[in-house]
């Protein structure tokens, strides 16, 4: 891959709402952005701690209401890139657990634009960490499994056998 | 449960190893603790930003060398919060994934300990993601699974189904 944008996207994980279980990392990151492009379910508290000179772009798909199109998303992230700037696309848990991070690292380095990622905590792992409940247990669970609860509706044939997850262990 | 020992347990994960991915929350819980009881494998820039006055054991288990049996970590913790004290216990990654943090929990709430969780990224999803591999991906992956490489030696039979989970998706 060879580098041609002057700019560099920060692909980085908020956490799972509580704004204490951000990272230091992503922390110094916002702090230190040009711009910020950030999903729903982000508090405001995060948001805040941004420059005022930020450009902060708010692009959060929730079910139901209307929301911008991921192809504007890339295109909008990749424009910011061009001009230089130092960008963080904040999203919410983890960039790479059902967050198609994916999908916008693959198009932005296949523009030339360097991408860097920055782990943040899951709310599959955080949710039942709040209600007392570990996921794994010497005794009780060996293993355990996080599955879309909806697949990508242009597959011609779904992936997920349940029936074998319910198996596993 | 009754509550009936004056100290505080906070469990923490401390994240995969690099300590710009500690959360805000474990910072702040680690500066101002009475005693930090740690595992190996905890950097010590980390370790560094308990205050003079906090005293430290480290208890950590690695394959191969001595190490503080669980019972007597366990005893420690106790003591430590019948004392009074301000308690974290710092693990690596995540405490409830493979990292018996449930044990220890059950064991201190039944022995009248107050006990808050705090997760941390678990170096499962942070490991791939410094690759930039990414867990989930709509066309490629609808699921993950995290599994124990080795289970419980006292266990009468193992629980892992391999074939089912290499079917499952």
């Amino acid at each position: 891959m060879e580098i041609i944008v002057p700019g560099i996207v920060y692909l980085v994980g908020a956490g799972p709402g509580d704004p204490e279980l951000l990272t230091l990392k992503a922390l110094r990151l916002i702090k230190n952005c040009d711009a910020l492009v950030h999903d729903a379910l982000i508090p405001d508290e995060i948001i805040q701690e941004a420059r005022k000179s930020t450009e902060i772009f708010h692009v959060g798909k929730r079910a139901g209401k209307c929301s911008v199109p991921q192809v504007e998303i890339n295109t909008l992230i990749l424009k910011l890139a061009k001009e230089g700037k130092k960008v963080v696309r904040l999203k919410g848990g983890d960039p790479f657990v059902f967050s198609r991070g994916g999908e916008e690292v693959s198009f932005l380095e296949k523009n030339g634009v360097s991408v860097e990622i920055v782990p943040g905590i899951t709310s599959g792992i955080a949710a039942p960490t709040y209600f007392g409940i570990p996921l794994t247990h010497r005794d009780a669970a060996s293993s355990v499994t996080f599955v879309t609860g909806h697949e990508h509706f242009d597959k011609e044939k779904k992936s997920v056998n349940w029936r074998s997850l319910a198996e596993s262990s």
